[in-house]
């Protein structure tokens, strides 16, 4: 048996990879083998992570298998779906037991958090990369998409935004921070915990939503175009975290939530009735703007008057775009 | 936009990528969403094609195009499963738009050869790599896996064998031949047609099947593995082509055969009584063996003797192995 042959054996015995609800057949086979129960539909989505692009080449493995499991399920908080299950390509230079220990670690730890099966893949030599696919239901029918805000519904998000974006000197290993401030921040990044239950909350009210990866205001714009509609974001209600404000100063914390992406929390319209039983029953449900009639996104200062934000968009690490 | 953006936007409008049976959503939110008809499951299967390990660096781009979905789709022919859709994910180290065109096309072609739907992917920068997810349909519980042939049953192949192996020193610009001879070989190594309708036709009837990409003696094993059961082949009964046969001699055309992988093919275990069926009704069903108790898989001459084949495994372009 190969080297690869056994990364495979081993895969298929980890925990996350065993039997559970939906998987009528695991990994083995030549395919998987998925059950939907009656009335629901299958989210599906595929996202890589390239070394030196999407992540350090000398990314800790226990970190990168966390990553790479929660910015891909996070694109089923993005719909209201709930896990299935996903499969793992994993292209690696050669294997390393440590190395590939620690990131089966990683992986298993952020897959049972997310209730979430390895259920088949594929390993492969070559330049260090990741691809996950995942599966995930939600009912017939009751998806949250792009397309549906509606002039009047409030623009809202799920938490505190930048905070990914600011770690990035310190994922570099360009900047020290005292622990207090480093943690929090460093934790956004590298294990950002996928918005599932809020998501499936939204069902049946929120209009339109997605996950912020590329920064608010582009993931903003994919909104208002899908939607047809113009977005206002309210720049001082942007919420930003002590710990990001405290490492960066306010100015650039705030353009590291509006254009730094990696944050992985949702961005949603919602018709204003919905908001107080939300907020009541303890959602992280943060107004920050609201949907007009027109196009494109606006940022309003303190007098509703437009501002040019410095810059925005899709900003990966290590690079300027992709 | 940048040029990465462009490239998701030019995926999005392939015909490929059109609504289509089955898929409710496709390109363009964070996930795609299928449906499945009720009492049906979703087979589920991942391949990466790594540049300068599964297929040469300069490889031309409608050819790889091709070859990248007939490969993911053999997996589904392998379950018996009727194709829905693929995701792609695409890593590339520049966006050239007349490669871009050129992979596209050979995509399309064979994505419309197998009524399979581009749903979603992702494409990023980094060394040129694919990795696609393909989704299909089967009837609960009548997917061909690789367990549960049984001792008696007649094994068989889809048709012949080798010339994908054989056609190896053609793609790397080693050999030269008559295009009689070349041509026939090329279309099998880059463009092998997936076995879907037989792969439908024996449901309910073969009781064990894969699609060979590894070989023929290594695929067997792992049917003789997952069922339980020793595999025997008459080594006068494996199916080679006139073509190999010119081009390689009978011997490497065996070898290729026996060992050489990149077939995408079907083998199968099959009941006797279903024989004559099938092959009345056209299907390629060649039979090269018999399954018996034991284990392992065991070659023999035209005395029934057990021969030691020369080598046996997976071979990939390039690679020993991976």
């Amino acid at each position: 048996m190969g080297e690869f042959e056994l990364i495979r054996h081993y895969f298929a015995a980890a925990p996350c990879a065993q039997a559970g609800e939906g998987v009528a057949l695991g990994i083995g086979d030549d395919c998987a083998l998925l059950q939907l129960p009656a009335g629901e539909q299958l989210a599906v989505s595929t996202d890589t992570l390239v070394a030196g692009v999407h992540f350090p080449e000398a990314a800790d493995p226990f970190l990168l298998g966390q990553r790479a499991v929660a910015v891909s399920v996070s694109d089923l908080a993005a719909m209201g779906a709930t896990p299935i299950g996903f499969t793992l390509a994993l292209t690696l230079p050669s294997a390393e037991s440590a190395w590939l220990a620690a990131f089966a670690r990683g992986l298993e730890q952020m897959a049972q958090q997310c209730a979430i099966r390895l259920i088949g893949g594929d390993t492969t030599r070559g330049p260090l990369s990741l691809t996950l696919t995942v599966f995930g239901r939600v009912p017939a029918g009751m998806a949250l998409t792009r397309k549906g805000a509606q002039v009047g519904d409030l623009l809202c998000v799920g938490g505190e935004l930048g905070d990914a974006a600011g770690a990035l000197p310190l994922v570099l290993g360009q900047r020290q921070a005292d622990p207090a401030v480093a943690e929090p921040l460093l934790a956004r990044y590298w294990s950002p915990l996928p918005q599932l239950e809020l998501g499936q909350a939204l069902r049946g009210k929120a209009t339109a939503a997605l996950d912020i990866s590329d920064g608010l205001l582009a993931d903003c714009a994919h909104i208002a175009v899908a939607s047809g509609v113009a977005l206002l974001i309210e720049q001082a209600q942007v919420p930003l975290s002590a710990a990001l404000q405290a490492f960066a100063g306010s100015e650039t914390a705030l353009q590291c939530a509006l254009s730094g992406g990696d944050d992985y929390r949702l961005a949603f319209t919602l018709p204003a009735q919905h908001l107080p039983g939300l907020q009541q029953a303890g959602w992280p449900v943060r107004v920050i703007g609201r949907v007009a009639a027109g196009q494109g996104v606006t940022l309003l200062d303190e007098h509703g008057q437009p501002v040019q934000p410095l810059h925005s968009g899709y900003q990966h690490f290590g690079s300027s775009s992709d």
